[in-house]
């Protein structure tokens, strides 16, 4: 009866003896490798606007946009902490920027949306063109442009970072630089950008100034809001999603950025959405209005009742159900187009 | 010396033989079949509105739409009488509809724009959603998809109709069908098409519901002109161009239809423009505004000075110049799809 | 009673006024214009190699391939003659060249394929590439591409070419230029292009050098029917199309050329084929053994019992049926990849 | 001048508050976020094949195939032991079948790419089709498709897998599932996929068997053995490269997978390659030959001197040169297609 017990002590002595070689046995580790279903470590998580902003005016006071380049509070998922990552692949925090601030300017191989969550006046300059920030807007930062922040406002103006920092160190491809001005030039009048790309029509000539990132860097949530309602109001409503738009690239059709998908919805009134699940874990930022989100995962259970600038993510793969007695406004934004790259996409909605 | 005599004679008999089993020699023709650059047999040609305006309105009272199907005036080129055609690929027509009546429900492979030239509340429906037709509005029928058109204005109504029918005569492929009712059934409100995909966003799913076709059938004028005047005033006016975009199916960046590209253009007070040919030939209708355009080919010149709602055709490989005086606004529409498609396109801007 | 009279004295008044300003009423040609289903011009046709072999050596004596530039027998549809057409938007002419002859260099926005029907030892060049042909090697002249033929042979060497002309001249945008020298200089090795391109492999940089066309201008025979032999004899054999495969570019999956689809395929012996019919007319070249194929448009049929090195032509949207007692290998190309870019594509299948 | 010590513990005060909320302070780890160039924790390393083939031996002895489902040993990156990762997004390892043995089936999410190393007659079965493996083979097996290996030869046969566990995990995207039969049904040919995709030509109908994935799932080393050896022949060298090519997907030009690319490539007999480096970390693979690496990165040198069936990675951004005495082939995989959808793929070349 010890020839189990002797296998077991040839293997072992073979893992030793093979373990100064960087070789390692496959078949003790491979359920875990390939797993039936996927089991990230994430988990789902909520950040409440007044739990945080007295944290934002603090950071405010404790250290100057400049000296600290970027006056952000990272949004890390509870499950990875120290690693500055809301999801494995996805960044996520609040920038603070206070009147008569500038945050420097510089570029990087890291995409970057903002989505404006308090405060008007404040801009952001790429490529020459300012554009003034204003609630609910969603605006792009492209990969390798330059970059800076600043406010005119007479209040703080807080947005919501979004990047694919974890994903750029995972594939070991950034790059980065800072700018020899603070402020970079202003080259174009703003809404330049929008005038020729976002009006269903684009230049003859010179059509991808930001290469595979869209050109339209400014989405004004008035023309977001504008749609939404209009098709709450004109078409049927999504038992899982309510009234769901994506933000498109004019110049492809696909998404914004090649990283990361952006997304805008809204909730009717008494809306009480079906479960579904997605292999893209999502970050979402509540526009306006409130409501609740449900999320389980095997026999875990989570339920976040959010209000107007709330933060919260849904990992990989849980189950999730949205709902709103009052309607509400949500911006969303996922990984989904590197699971569509890779053809990793999988979703399911439950019925 | 009747060597060449007796050889000539020899391919005569040759010809003649052969000539009852399809065979040609290619010698005789080689150089006619493979020019050294584009010969159309189309001409340059200007048909000014105030003059075509009474035959539209004396059709208006010599036919009824629905006896018509189609009320229309085939704008022919000079060179192609009886074809149906404006450039040898595309036909052009102006067509009237009167208050109270209804232009009966088909569709076909061929592909149609819209570009509303006179008279506001006509409205055309297609795929069950209607859309109310305004002067400088762009307004695609999709490839196979059932329209009607109908008039609840208290007068006149005039749009061009651009097809791409001479292309699906060349390559056989014309498919038609009329619809079993004379108005199809509206199922969709007015303004939903747009609200879907019109807003640089479009729906999370059920992307292409024309196919290759814009899903945004209707493109609104005062969008189009609002882009033009904020780039004239605040981006570098192309000297041979002034301000010109090209209208965009967003679901992929490219032309609204596989088979005609259109365009909007703006010249500048005092503009007067360079010299460019280009391959696809081009059919431009005056929106506001006036100015003149000079073509010529080899020796052959042409000069067209155009009011409003005048239309004129610049064919294949002619040089053209456009300029204005007090600032105009153009409309315009080739088959440059197509000559990208085939690897065919060529320009050149002269100097 | 005479007010129909009267109404159609007012329309062809109409008519005559409105004539000289280059204006038809469309309603007069609708149903012409827009058909129920493709009304092609161009009728099936057959060319016996042994009734055309006789004329193209007759052309052998009468013209130098040097003075011919190009020694072709086009063979012209019966219904078009005179257009140099074998349907409405493809040509086809059998080339000859005789022993030590050379068809000087020239170039031209037409793409060519050359299929080669009877002897070895000829050459193409292509960019610096010669290639010897063999029968049944399929060979491309990219667009734009300067080439010459020339022959080391020892007798007369066939090939069938096959070119977009008409669809170049439809669009008018044709250019030529003849080559400075006879024949270009032989830059690379024979055989480099099949070397980097052909092998299921591609280089790392540099990948396009014909921009759309196909990097591998030669696709030999030997390596066309192992494959159609092996997967007669292992995979199920289709009911309407035998064993047939198209020619690819490796660089995109699409088709070798932008303008010309071109395809291989072998009935097996027995074969009895169903019929179908397609948008897109297609010419064939029978590569070895024999068969017929059945043909039909309305009330109308014809039959062709075809044998080695015969050509014949089906037109759009005709019901074709193929069979072979003995079995039979055909070469075929078709305009289908303009009918699939312009979405104008339409096949159907009859059981 | 204690403002400082102040504001440091001010600072401080914040972090401890806002920890609990998990939030994080931006501006203490931007640098390490956002690097000025890739920093990536993998090494080079090196496996010398008579250093590990021992231990696949020994393995052989200690497991069956079928108890460890996949007999093989992980070739882990030295700086990232317990991760299953050569790179950070690639696995790597060295699978022994025995003969008689069955490597039971399974699919999954993960693409997998075999490349063999030792020995002939082994065969991989996917999607219905069996493949016989020969040294330098490459083989695809596609996401999702249930695929085992068995041996029918009379030695032990090893191949490299090479996989995008590591990638598939950290996009939280992994799906798994056990095949009902030990082995999966035989019900094609061994060759017909080769036939249908591997010549040039495609079938005209049902063309994208494995979605995103090559259709043509094994690569024989025949063919691109002698693709390089022309190349090496006829063509210009490389001067970085030798003589390489990238293996494509017929139906696309794209990589044979949507996470890896592969490669061989010949140095000739006395080649001396400049250095380069580039974003995506490759494993290479020697075939035959041998020859030397040299790799640096900052103030770190490395040398591998290398022999048949060797292995070694080149870390990201790490500048690498190659070079053989007596001339060498190798195969190499990397994530470069990932990094080119990302927008990420950066290389330099030193001169």
């Amino acid at each position: 009866m010890n020839a189990p017990d002797n296998s077991l002590l040839v293997r072992q002595q073979l893992y030793r003896d093979m373990d100064p070689h960087h070789l390692t046995p496959l078949w003790e580790v491979l359920h875990a490798l390939v797993p039936p279903r996927p089991a990230t470590p994430c988990v789902p998580a909520h950040w409440k606007y007044d739990e945080v902003r007295p944290f934002l005016m603090r950071a405010g006071e404790a250290i100057t946009a400049e000296e600290a380049v970027r006056r952000v509070l990272i949004l890390e998922n509870p499950a990875l902490r120290g690693q500055s990552a809301i999801t494995q692949s996805l960044y996520a925090g609040l920038q603070l920027i206070l009147p008569g601030e500038v945050a420097p300017s510089h570029r990087h191989s890291q995409s970057a949306l903002r989505f404006i969550v308090e405060g008007s006046g404040a801009y952001t300059a790429v490529d020459g063109e300012r554009t003034t920030m204003r609630p609910g807007d969603f605006i792009i930062t492209p990969s390798w442009t330059f970059h800076d922040h600043g406010s005119d406002a007479s209040g703080p103006v807080v947005w919501l970072d979004g990047l694919d920092i974890p994903m750029v160190r995972f594939f070991d491809a950034g790059f980065a630089e800072n700018g020899t001005a603070r402020s970079q030039q202003v080259t174009r009048t703003e809404g330049t950008s929008m005038a020729r790309y976002g009006h269903n029509m684009v230049p003859v000539r010179h059509d991808a100034p930001f290469g595979v990132t869209s050109p339209i860097f400014s989405y004004p949530y008035e023309r977001s809001r504008e749609a939404l309602e209009r098709l709450e109001r004109d078409a049927p409503v999504d038992e899982w999603d309510g009234v769901k738009l994506r933000y498109v690239n004019p110049l492809t059709g696909g998404y914004p950025m090649p990283t990361m998908a952006t997304f805008m919805q809204k909730l009717p009134a008494g809306f009480s959405g079906k479960g579904w699940r997605q292999t893209d874990g999502a970050v979402y930022s509540v526009v306006e209005g409130s409501g609740s989100v449900e999320v389980e995962s095997g026999d875990k259970r989570w339920r976040f009742d959010f209000a107007p600038r709330d933060h919260f993510v849904i990992p990989s793969w849980h189950t999730a159900r949205l709902s709103s007695a009052g309607g509400c406004m949500l911006f969303s934004f996922s990984d989904r187009p590197v699971h569509r790259a890779l053809g990793l996409l999988k979703e399911e909605r439950l019925t």
